[in-house]
Protein backbone atom coordinates (compact mmCIF):
# COMPACT_ATOMS: atom_id res chain seq x y z
CA UNK A 1 0.00 0.00 0.00
CA UNK A 2 1.36 3.34 -0.17
CA UNK A 3 -0.26 6.91 1.23
CA UNK A 4 -2.08 7.99 -1.78
CA UNK A 5 -3.67 4.37 -2.38
CA UNK A 6 -7.78 4.82 -2.46
CA UNK A 7 -9.88 5.06 0.68
CA UNK A 8 -12.64 2.61 1.02
CA UNK A 9 -15.70 4.41 0.65
CA UNK A 10 -16.74 2.97 4.16
CA UNK A 11 -13.73 3.40 5.43
CA UNK A 12 -14.18 6.25 8.32
CA UNK A 13 -11.37 5.40 10.46
CA UNK A 14 -9.12 6.82 7.31
CA UNK A 15 -12.19 9.68 6.76
CA UNK A 16 -11.59 11.45 10.81
CA UNK A 17 -8.64 11.05 10.90
CA UNK A 18 -8.09 13.12 7.45
CA UNK A 19 -10.24 15.58 8.83
CA UNK A 20 -9.05 15.50 11.69
CA UNK A 21 -5.68 16.61 10.73
CA UNK A 22 -7.31 19.24 8.29
CA UNK A 23 -9.07 20.30 11.67
CA UNK A 24 -7.04 21.08 13.64
CA UNK A 25 -3.96 22.59 11.00
CA UNK A 26 -6.71 24.89 10.67
CA UNK A 27 -7.62 25.43 14.05
CA UNK A 28 -3.65 25.87 14.89
CA UNK A 29 -3.58 28.83 12.33
CA UNK A 30 -6.53 30.42 13.81
CA UNK A 31 -5.20 30.88 17.30
CA UNK A 32 -1.79 31.74 16.22
CA UNK A 33 -2.84 34.25 13.98
CA UNK A 34 -5.31 35.67 16.25
CA UNK A 35 -3.20 35.50 19.25
CA UNK A 36 -1.43 39.16 18.47
CA UNK A 37 -5.15 40.63 18.76
CA UNK A 38 -5.16 40.21 22.75
CA UNK A 39 -3.52 41.61 25.84
CA UNK A 40 -0.62 40.38 27.09
CA UNK A 41 -2.00 38.28 30.07
CA UNK A 42 -4.51 36.52 27.34
CA UNK A 43 -1.61 36.26 25.06
CA UNK A 44 -0.38 32.78 26.56
CA UNK A 45 -3.99 31.11 26.97
CA UNK A 46 -4.51 31.50 23.22
CA UNK A 47 -0.86 30.29 22.60
CA UNK A 48 -1.34 27.51 24.79
CA UNK A 49 -4.49 26.64 22.57
CA UNK A 50 -2.43 26.95 19.39
CA UNK A 51 -0.02 24.44 20.73
CA UNK A 52 -2.75 21.92 21.50
CA UNK A 53 -4.27 22.21 17.79
CA UNK A 54 -0.74 22.11 16.35
CA UNK A 55 0.43 19.02 18.26
CA UNK A 56 -2.79 17.12 17.58
CA UNK A 57 -2.44 17.95 13.33
CA UNK A 58 1.15 17.09 13.48
CA UNK A 59 0.22 13.68 14.98
CA UNK A 60 -3.23 12.97 12.76
CA UNK A 61 -1.17 13.52 9.74
CA UNK A 62 1.52 11.02 10.70
CA UNK A 63 -1.35 8.71 12.55
CA UNK A 64 -3.69 9.61 9.17
CA UNK A 65 -0.20 7.82 7.13
CA UNK A 66 0.31 5.24 9.77
CA UNK A 67 -3.60 3.75 9.02
CA UNK A 68 -3.12 3.88 5.79
CA UNK A 69 -0.15 1.88 5.89
CA UNK A 70 -0.75 -0.97 7.85
CA UNK A 71 -4.64 -0.52 8.40
CA UNK A 72 -4.46 -0.80 12.44
CA UNK A 73 -4.36 1.70 15.54
CA UNK A 74 -1.79 4.22 15.93
CA UNK A 75 -2.39 3.77 19.47
CA UNK A 76 1.56 4.40 20.44
CA UNK A 77 1.29 8.26 18.56
CA UNK A 78 -2.39 8.38 20.37
CA UNK A 79 -0.87 8.20 23.60
CA UNK A 80 2.33 10.13 22.68
CA UNK A 81 -0.46 13.03 21.52
CA UNK A 82 -2.50 13.05 24.78
CA UNK A 83 0.42 13.03 26.87
CA UNK A 84 1.52 16.50 25.46
CA UNK A 85 -1.93 17.65 24.83
CA UNK A 86 -3.89 16.71 28.06
CA UNK A 87 -0.77 18.56 30.34
CA UNK A 88 -1.33 21.44 28.29
CA UNK A 89 -4.99 21.26 28.87
CA UNK A 90 -4.56 21.68 32.83
CA UNK A 91 -1.85 24.33 32.10
CA UNK A 92 -5.03 26.33 30.44
CA UNK A 93 -7.17 25.77 33.49
CA UNK A 94 -4.61 27.25 35.71
CA UNK A 95 -3.38 30.20 32.84
CA UNK A 96 -7.40 31.32 33.30
CA UNK A 97 -7.58 31.16 37.02
CA UNK A 98 -4.16 32.77 37.35
CA UNK A 99 -5.86 36.02 37.36
CA UNK A 100 -7.69 35.23 40.38
CA UNK A 101 -4.88 33.93 42.23
CA UNK A 102 -4.82 30.36 41.80
CA UNK A 103 -1.35 28.66 42.80
CA UNK A 104 0.84 26.19 40.66
CA UNK A 105 0.18 23.65 42.97
CA UNK A 106 -3.46 23.54 41.41
CA UNK A 107 -1.73 23.15 38.03
CA UNK A 108 0.48 20.66 38.82
CA UNK A 109 -2.27 18.53 40.91
CA UNK A 110 -3.88 18.48 37.76
CA UNK A 111 -1.05 17.06 35.49
CA UNK A 112 -0.31 14.75 37.37
CA UNK A 113 -3.87 13.18 37.79
CA UNK A 114 -4.03 13.71 33.57
CA UNK A 115 -0.56 11.78 33.60
CA UNK A 116 -1.82 8.71 36.11
CA UNK A 117 -4.86 8.88 33.60
CA UNK A 118 -3.01 8.57 30.31
CA UNK A 119 -0.34 6.01 31.66
CA UNK A 120 -2.76 3.32 32.87
CA UNK A 121 -5.28 3.79 29.96
CA UNK A 122 -2.19 2.83 27.58
CA UNK A 123 -0.98 -0.04 29.71
CA UNK A 124 -4.84 -1.58 29.46
CA UNK A 125 -4.70 -0.41 25.61
CA UNK A 126 -1.43 -2.49 25.24
CA UNK A 127 0.33 -4.09 27.73
CA UNK A 128 -2.06 -5.73 29.29
CA UNK A 129 -5.61 -5.96 27.20
CA UNK A 130 -6.44 -8.89 29.50
CA UNK A 131 -6.84 -6.74 32.35
CA UNK A 132 -7.69 -3.92 30.16
CA UNK A 133 -11.33 -3.34 32.37
CA UNK A 134 -8.76 -3.41 35.84
CA UNK A 135 -6.49 -0.43 34.12
CA UNK A 136 -9.18 1.67 32.57
CA UNK A 137 -10.67 1.41 36.09
CA UNK A 138 -7.80 2.80 37.57
CA UNK A 139 -7.69 5.33 34.46
CA UNK A 140 -11.35 6.14 35.67
CA UNK A 141 -10.50 6.74 39.08
CA UNK A 142 -7.85 9.62 37.89
CA UNK A 143 -10.49 11.31 35.58
CA UNK A 144 -12.99 10.99 37.99
CA UNK A 145 -10.36 12.72 40.73
CA UNK A 146 -9.68 15.57 37.97
CA UNK A 147 -13.55 16.26 37.92
CA UNK A 148 -13.97 16.33 41.02
CA UNK A 149 -11.51 18.86 41.59
CA UNK A 150 -12.69 21.60 38.54
CA UNK A 151 -16.33 21.07 39.37
CA UNK A 152 -15.98 20.78 43.02
CA UNK A 153 -12.63 21.31 44.37
CA UNK A 154 -10.23 24.00 44.87
CA UNK A 155 -10.50 25.30 41.62
CA UNK A 156 -13.88 25.88 41.25
CA UNK A 157 -13.47 27.73 44.56
CA UNK A 158 -11.34 30.23 42.87
CA UNK A 159 -13.50 30.50 39.73
CA UNK A 160 -16.45 31.61 41.90
CA UNK A 161 -13.92 34.40 43.47
CA UNK A 162 -13.20 35.37 40.30
CA UNK A 163 -16.94 35.79 38.45
CA UNK A 164 -17.94 37.49 35.66
CA UNK A 165 -16.42 36.29 32.45
CA UNK A 166 -14.05 33.69 34.42
CA UNK A 167 -16.40 32.10 35.93
CA UNK A 168 -18.55 31.41 32.90
CA UNK A 169 -15.60 29.97 30.92
CA UNK A 170 -14.40 27.81 34.02
CA UNK A 171 -17.33 26.75 34.00
CA UNK A 172 -17.99 25.64 30.14
CA UNK A 173 -14.68 23.89 30.43
CA UNK A 174 -16.17 21.86 33.58
CA UNK A 175 -18.73 20.51 31.00
CA UNK A 176 -16.30 19.84 28.25
CA UNK A 177 -14.37 17.40 30.89
CA UNK A 178 -17.25 15.85 32.20
CA UNK A 179 -19.41 14.97 28.73
CA UNK A 180 -16.22 15.68 26.37
CA UNK A 181 -13.79 13.97 27.88
CA UNK A 182 -16.31 10.88 28.53
CA UNK A 183 -16.06 10.03 25.34
CA UNK A 184 -12.78 8.37 25.52
CA UNK A 185 -13.53 5.86 27.74
CA UNK A 186 -16.36 4.68 25.45
CA UNK A 187 -13.73 4.49 22.67
CA UNK A 188 -11.57 2.30 25.18
CA UNK A 189 -14.57 -0.02 26.16
CA UNK A 190 -15.46 -0.64 22.34
CA UNK A 191 -11.44 -1.23 21.32
CA UNK A 192 -10.66 -4.03 24.15
CA UNK A 193 -11.90 -7.08 25.41
CA UNK A 194 -13.88 -6.77 28.54
CA UNK A 195 -17.37 -7.52 29.71
CA UNK A 196 -18.87 -4.31 28.16
CA UNK A 197 -18.14 -5.59 24.27
CA UNK A 198 -21.66 -6.18 23.96
CA UNK A 199 -22.35 -3.05 24.94
CA UNK A 200 -19.51 -0.97 22.70
CA UNK A 201 -18.36 -3.37 20.80
CA UNK A 202 -19.62 -2.24 17.22
CA UNK A 203 -18.21 1.35 17.58
CA UNK A 204 -14.50 1.97 16.49
CA UNK A 205 -12.41 2.75 19.08
CA UNK A 206 -10.38 5.09 16.56
CA UNK A 207 -13.25 7.06 15.34
CA UNK A 208 -14.40 7.56 18.97
CA UNK A 209 -11.18 8.65 19.81
CA UNK A 210 -10.82 11.22 16.65
CA UNK A 211 -14.91 12.48 17.24
CA UNK A 212 -13.91 13.32 21.19
CA UNK A 213 -10.10 15.17 20.09
CA UNK A 214 -12.17 17.24 17.46
CA UNK A 215 -14.48 17.86 20.13
CA UNK A 216 -12.79 18.65 22.99
CA UNK A 217 -9.15 20.16 21.56
CA UNK A 218 -10.77 22.59 19.05
CA UNK A 219 -13.73 23.08 21.58
CA UNK A 220 -11.46 24.05 24.44
CA UNK A 221 -9.75 26.27 22.54
CA UNK A 222 -12.89 28.06 21.38
CA UNK A 223 -13.95 28.42 24.88
CA UNK A 224 -10.72 30.44 25.77
CA UNK A 225 -10.46 32.17 23.08
CA UNK A 226 -14.23 33.19 23.61
CA UNK A 227 -13.40 34.65 27.30
CA UNK A 228 -10.14 36.64 25.59
CA UNK A 229 -12.70 38.11 23.49
CA UNK A 230 -14.98 39.26 25.91
CA UNK A 231 -12.18 40.14 28.95
CA UNK A 232 -10.18 42.23 25.97
CA UNK A 233 -13.46 43.89 24.74
CA UNK A 234 -14.35 44.77 28.61
CA UNK A 235 -11.02 46.84 29.28
CA UNK A 236 -11.61 49.12 26.05
CA UNK B 1 11.57 -0.84 5.28
CA UNK B 2 9.45 2.02 4.96
CA UNK B 3 9.06 5.31 7.12
CA UNK B 4 5.51 4.45 8.65
CA UNK B 5 6.49 0.82 9.72
CA UNK B 6 5.15 -0.49 12.99
CA UNK B 7 7.75 0.53 15.61
CA UNK B 8 8.77 -2.19 18.04
CA UNK B 9 7.06 -1.04 21.36
CA UNK B 10 10.82 -1.39 22.60
CA UNK B 11 12.44 0.71 19.96
CA UNK B 12 12.97 3.57 22.58
CA UNK B 13 15.74 5.83 20.01
CA UNK B 14 12.78 5.59 17.35
CA UNK B 15 10.38 6.42 20.48
CA UNK B 16 12.57 9.23 22.02
CA UNK B 17 12.94 10.68 18.15
CA UNK B 18 9.66 11.00 17.48
CA UNK B 19 8.66 12.27 20.98
CA UNK B 20 11.75 14.91 20.53
CA UNK B 21 10.94 15.69 16.92
CA UNK B 22 7.36 16.60 18.25
CA UNK B 23 8.34 18.39 21.30
CA UNK B 24 11.60 20.98 19.35
CA UNK B 25 8.65 21.65 17.30
CA UNK B 26 5.65 22.46 20.11
CA UNK B 27 8.81 24.77 21.50
CA UNK B 28 9.89 26.30 18.18
CA UNK B 29 6.52 28.02 17.69
CA UNK B 30 6.20 28.32 21.39
CA UNK B 31 9.15 30.84 21.61
CA UNK B 32 8.63 32.31 17.90
CA UNK B 33 5.13 33.09 18.85
CA UNK B 34 5.76 34.91 22.27
CA UNK B 35 8.25 36.72 21.03
CA UNK B 36 6.20 39.62 20.10
CA UNK B 37 5.04 40.09 23.89
CA UNK B 38 8.33 41.08 24.89
CA UNK B 39 10.39 44.41 25.04
CA UNK B 40 13.34 45.02 22.01
CA UNK B 41 16.26 43.81 24.25
CA UNK B 42 14.76 40.30 24.82
CA UNK B 43 13.23 40.14 21.89
CA UNK B 44 16.29 38.61 19.74
CA UNK B 45 16.95 35.87 22.42
CA UNK B 46 13.06 34.84 22.51
CA UNK B 47 14.06 34.77 18.85
CA UNK B 48 17.03 32.51 19.43
CA UNK B 49 15.61 29.84 21.61
CA UNK B 50 13.26 29.51 18.75
CA UNK B 51 15.64 29.13 16.19
CA UNK B 52 17.84 26.29 18.10
CA UNK B 53 14.59 24.50 18.89
CA UNK B 54 13.38 24.88 15.08
CA UNK B 55 16.43 23.59 14.01
CA UNK B 56 16.37 20.77 15.94
CA UNK B 57 13.24 19.92 14.62
CA UNK B 58 13.87 19.47 11.24
CA UNK B 59 17.39 17.19 12.35
CA UNK B 60 14.72 15.08 14.58
CA UNK B 61 12.36 14.96 12.25
CA UNK B 62 15.24 13.43 9.39
CA UNK B 63 17.30 11.46 12.13
CA UNK B 64 13.86 9.74 12.76
CA UNK B 65 12.95 9.08 9.26
CA UNK B 66 17.03 7.88 9.12
CA UNK B 67 16.55 5.53 11.81
CA UNK B 68 13.60 3.90 11.18
CA UNK B 69 15.15 2.86 7.59
CA UNK B 70 18.75 2.24 8.62
CA UNK B 71 18.51 1.32 11.78
CA UNK B 72 21.81 2.94 12.72
CA UNK B 73 22.78 6.13 14.42
CA UNK B 74 22.79 9.25 12.30
CA UNK B 75 25.65 10.87 14.00
CA UNK B 76 26.43 13.06 10.93
CA UNK B 77 23.28 14.54 11.74
CA UNK B 78 23.45 15.08 14.41
CA UNK B 79 26.87 17.00 14.84
CA UNK B 80 25.37 18.87 12.09
CA UNK B 81 22.34 20.14 14.36
CA UNK B 82 24.90 20.81 17.37
CA UNK B 83 27.38 22.68 15.10
CA UNK B 84 24.58 25.05 14.23
CA UNK B 85 22.74 24.98 17.69
CA UNK B 86 25.39 25.25 20.20
CA UNK B 87 27.20 28.24 18.88
CA UNK B 88 23.62 29.54 19.19
CA UNK B 89 23.62 29.01 22.38
CA UNK B 90 26.93 31.10 23.39
CA UNK B 91 25.21 33.74 21.49
CA UNK B 92 22.49 33.19 24.00
CA UNK B 93 25.11 33.74 27.38
CA UNK B 94 26.53 36.73 25.53
CA UNK B 95 22.69 38.40 24.22
CA UNK B 96 21.51 37.77 28.14
CA UNK B 97 25.11 39.56 29.43
CA UNK B 98 25.27 41.92 26.84
CA UNK B 99 22.42 45.00 28.93
CA UNK B 100 25.87 44.34 31.56
CA UNK B 101 28.30 45.48 29.14
CA UNK B 102 29.62 41.81 27.98
CA UNK B 103 31.81 42.19 24.52
CA UNK B 104 31.17 40.10 21.75
CA UNK B 105 34.96 38.54 22.32
CA UNK B 106 33.50 36.64 24.80
CA UNK B 107 31.08 34.82 22.65
CA UNK B 108 33.67 34.31 19.87
CA UNK B 109 35.66 33.11 22.73
CA UNK B 110 32.84 30.42 23.82
CA UNK B 111 32.19 29.60 20.22
CA UNK B 112 35.83 28.66 19.02
CA UNK B 113 35.34 26.20 22.08
CA UNK B 114 32.27 24.74 21.49
CA UNK B 115 33.34 24.11 18.07
CA UNK B 116 36.67 22.99 18.89
CA UNK B 117 34.51 20.43 21.31
CA UNK B 118 31.87 19.38 18.58
CA UNK B 119 34.69 19.11 15.39
CA UNK B 120 36.83 16.93 18.34
CA UNK B 121 34.16 14.61 19.18
CA UNK B 122 33.16 14.03 16.13
CA UNK B 123 36.58 13.20 14.52
CA UNK B 124 36.63 10.65 17.65
CA UNK B 125 33.10 9.11 16.79
CA UNK B 126 33.72 8.83 12.88
CA UNK B 127 36.72 8.85 11.67
CA UNK B 128 39.18 8.02 14.39
CA UNK B 129 36.63 5.93 16.41
CA UNK B 130 39.55 3.47 17.37
CA UNK B 131 41.36 6.31 18.98
CA UNK B 132 37.68 7.53 20.73
CA UNK B 133 39.02 7.75 24.09
CA UNK B 134 41.26 10.62 22.75
CA UNK B 135 39.81 13.07 20.55
CA UNK B 136 37.16 12.63 23.51
CA UNK B 137 39.60 13.55 26.18
CA UNK B 138 40.73 16.50 23.81
CA UNK B 139 36.68 17.57 23.73
CA UNK B 140 36.25 17.44 27.05
CA UNK B 141 38.76 19.82 27.84
CA UNK B 142 37.73 22.35 25.26
CA UNK B 143 34.55 21.47 27.34
CA UNK B 144 35.89 22.48 30.73
CA UNK B 145 37.55 25.84 29.26
CA UNK B 146 33.51 26.60 28.58
CA UNK B 147 32.26 25.54 32.21
CA UNK B 148 35.30 27.47 33.89
CA UNK B 149 34.50 30.51 31.48
CA UNK B 150 30.91 30.81 32.31
CA UNK B 151 31.76 29.79 36.05
CA UNK B 152 34.34 31.69 36.99
CA UNK B 153 35.83 33.79 34.36
CA UNK B 154 34.83 37.15 32.56
CA UNK B 155 31.16 35.91 31.61
CA UNK B 156 31.30 35.17 35.50
CA UNK B 157 32.17 38.27 36.57
CA UNK B 158 29.77 40.77 33.93
CA UNK B 159 27.17 38.69 35.60
CA UNK B 160 27.63 39.44 38.94
CA UNK B 161 27.87 43.48 38.11
CA UNK B 162 24.69 42.88 36.14
CA UNK B 163 23.24 41.34 39.62
CA UNK B 164 19.12 40.75 40.08
CA UNK B 165 17.88 38.12 37.20
CA UNK B 166 20.45 38.56 34.96
CA UNK B 167 22.98 36.95 37.41
CA UNK B 168 20.32 34.10 38.86
CA UNK B 169 19.23 33.27 34.74
CA UNK B 170 23.26 32.89 34.14
CA UNK B 171 23.96 31.16 37.55
CA UNK B 172 20.68 28.66 36.04
CA UNK B 173 22.22 28.22 32.27
CA UNK B 174 25.85 27.91 34.00
CA UNK B 175 24.37 24.44 35.69
CA UNK B 176 22.75 23.76 32.49
CA UNK B 177 26.24 23.46 30.87
CA UNK B 178 27.71 21.50 34.01
CA UNK B 179 24.95 18.96 34.94
CA UNK B 180 22.87 19.54 31.76
CA UNK B 181 25.38 18.87 28.99
CA UNK B 182 27.72 15.92 30.74
CA UNK B 183 24.97 13.73 29.44
CA UNK B 184 26.79 14.32 26.52
CA UNK B 185 29.96 12.39 27.16
CA UNK B 186 28.12 9.60 28.96
CA UNK B 187 25.71 9.07 25.53
CA UNK B 188 29.38 9.29 23.69
CA UNK B 189 31.20 6.54 26.00
CA UNK B 190 27.93 4.14 25.48
CA UNK B 191 28.28 4.39 21.99
CA UNK B 192 32.14 4.33 21.39
CA UNK B 193 34.86 1.96 22.40
CA UNK B 194 37.09 2.30 24.72
CA UNK B 195 38.10 1.29 28.12
CA UNK B 196 35.18 2.96 29.19
CA UNK B 197 32.79 0.55 27.79
CA UNK B 198 31.93 -1.52 31.00
CA UNK B 199 30.67 1.12 32.89
CA UNK B 200 28.23 2.74 30.28
CA UNK B 201 28.05 0.03 27.59
CA UNK B 202 24.22 -0.93 28.83
CA UNK B 203 23.39 2.53 26.94
CA UNK B 204 22.02 3.27 23.72
CA UNK B 205 24.37 6.68 22.83
CA UNK B 206 20.95 7.91 20.89
CA UNK B 207 18.79 7.39 23.83
CA UNK B 208 20.89 9.49 25.71
CA UNK B 209 22.42 12.06 23.17
CA UNK B 210 18.22 12.63 22.94
CA UNK B 211 17.17 13.22 26.32
CA UNK B 212 19.87 15.80 26.33
CA UNK B 213 18.92 17.57 23.79
CA UNK B 214 15.24 17.85 24.92
CA UNK B 215 16.82 18.66 28.39
CA UNK B 216 19.10 21.38 27.62
CA UNK B 217 17.37 23.00 23.83
CA UNK B 218 14.13 23.76 25.70
CA UNK B 219 15.12 23.82 28.96
CA UNK B 220 17.97 26.45 28.32
CA UNK B 221 14.95 28.55 26.25
CA UNK B 222 12.42 28.54 28.78
CA UNK B 223 15.26 29.92 31.13
CA UNK B 224 15.87 32.83 29.16
CA UNK B 225 11.83 32.99 28.40
CA UNK B 226 11.44 33.37 32.04
CA UNK B 227 14.52 35.84 32.30
CA UNK B 228 11.98 37.92 29.91
CA UNK B 229 9.10 37.63 31.38
CA UNK B 230 10.36 38.94 34.97
CA UNK B 231 12.40 41.89 33.22
CA UNK B 232 9.55 42.75 31.35
CA UNK B 233 7.00 41.89 34.08
CA UNK B 234 9.59 44.79 36.30
CA UNK B 235 9.52 47.57 33.97
CA UNK B 236 5.74 47.39 33.37
C1 LIG C 1 -11.14 7.67 31.67
C2 LIG C 1 -10.38 6.73 30.75
C3 LIG C 1 -9.58 7.22 29.71
C4 LIG C 1 -9.64 8.66 29.50
C5 LIG C 1 -9.04 9.38 28.55
C6 LIG C 1 -9.20 10.79 28.39
C7 LIG C 1 -10.13 11.56 29.26
C8 LIG C 1 -8.49 11.38 27.43
C9 LIG C 1 -8.57 12.75 27.10
C10 LIG C 1 -7.92 13.21 26.04
C11 LIG C 1 -8.02 14.55 25.60
C12 LIG C 1 -8.88 15.53 26.29
C13 LIG C 1 -7.31 14.87 24.53
C14 LIG C 1 -7.42 16.12 23.90
O1 LIG C 1 -6.43 16.76 23.69
C15 LIG C 1 -8.76 6.28 28.85
C16 LIG C 1 -7.29 6.70 28.83
C17 LIG C 1 -9.30 6.24 27.42
C18 LIG C 1 -8.75 4.84 29.40
C19 LIG C 1 -10.07 4.43 29.90
C20 LIG C 1 -10.53 5.28 31.03
C1 LIG D 1 32.50 16.76 26.27
C2 LIG D 1 32.31 15.80 25.11
C3 LIG D 1 31.31 15.97 24.19
C4 LIG D 1 30.37 17.05 24.47
C5 LIG D 1 29.26 17.38 23.80
C6 LIG D 1 28.35 18.42 24.20
C7 LIG D 1 28.55 19.15 25.47
C8 LIG D 1 27.32 18.69 23.36
C9 LIG D 1 26.33 19.63 23.63
C10 LIG D 1 25.28 19.73 22.82
C11 LIG D 1 24.18 20.59 23.08
C12 LIG D 1 24.12 21.43 24.28
C13 LIG D 1 23.20 20.57 22.18
C14 LIG D 1 22.00 21.26 22.37
O1 LIG D 1 21.61 22.03 21.53
C15 LIG D 1 31.19 15.06 22.97
C16 LIG D 1 31.15 15.87 21.68
C17 LIG D 1 29.95 14.18 23.07
C18 LIG D 1 32.40 14.15 22.82
C19 LIG D 1 32.87 13.60 24.12
C20 LIG D 1 33.30 14.69 25.05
Amino acid sequence: PTILDKIASDDYVAFTFFVGAMAMMAAAAFFFLSMSSFDRKWKTSILVSGLITFIAAVHYWYMRDYWQMNAESPTFFRYVDWILTVPLMCVEFYLILKVAGAKKSLMWKLIFLSVVMLVTGYLGETVYRDAAWFWGLVSGIAYFVIVYEIWLGSAKKIAVQAGGAVLSAHKTLCWFVLVGWAIYPIGYMAGTPGWYEGVFGGLSLDVVYNIGDAINKIGFGLVVYNLAVIATEKKQ
